[in-house]
């Protein structure tokens, strides 16, 4: 098995309300909406995030045990290109409709960071980490972290 | 606030049995490997799986009432490229030390996948999806889930 992740995807309780965040609040284009079932959103390079109703990502994984919602003990990051942005990323999506996590603010990492919950508990992390880098072949680069 | 997601982190209650798991089981070689506190994966173009000491995760968050491990409503899919490949990659896992969530067997939306939790719980899809493409942009398809 090679290290790859193709798909993200959250057990979400409430479809309309993920896509009125991340359409209409952010503007972004979804892939595929199947409503009261999945909605899948590009999040990167051959990477999809997929928001899945909870009763059919339980379903999916084998039977209404694994029915959790929302989320927890994950975090999508968002890295931006400076402390300015994380400021705007945040206030944009607050304006959206997510809730506050963690105002922006200094990170342990050495850059500066927030975190805001989508409507159904997903949080995202929208941070500037000035060691962090992606060269031309995607390949990533840590080091300030490794500091 | 674009469709991005440049980490995916998930808090890790032992992050020994996830170094075991993932370095010693499968072979992944960390991007980044501070003990006791987080493991790095490269795990996509452009995209890291951050494996992150729970405690430390909840202290990052703002405090411990965000601990929560095992991670819940949450999957990771790795595709790859026939359904021999999903039974040979469960397999591999398993033997690496995985838990099985879902035998390999014909999937809802067409193709064949199975599911294993790491030894902290986190849970991967391995699936053979004949409708899903990486365009060599990095754009996605999902065609054959459409239909």
């Amino acid at each position: 098995m090679d290290s790859r992740a193709t798909f993200i995807t959250f057990a979400t309780s409430d479809l309309d309300a993920a896509r009125s965040f991340y359409v209409d609040g952010l503007g972004w284009t979804p892939t595929l909406d199947v409503p009261e079932e999945i909605l899948f959103f590009q999040v990167g390079h051959g990477l999809m995030l997929g928001l899945f109703y909870a009763p059919k990502f339980a379903e999916d994984l084998g039977g209404p045990a694994r029915i959790v919602t929302p989320v927890n003990g994950v975090t999508l990051s968002h890295n931006v290109s400076s402390p300015a942005e994380v400021d705007r990323v945040i206030a944009q999506a607050l304006a959206a409709g997510a809730n506050l996590v963690k105002p922006p603010q200094q990170a342990a990492f050495g850059g500066y960071h927030g975190h805001f919950a989508d409507p159904n508990g997903v949080i995202w992390e929208v941070a500037h980490n000035p060691g962090w880098a992606v060269d031309a072949d995607g390949t990533v680069r840590l080091d300030a972290i490794e500091e």
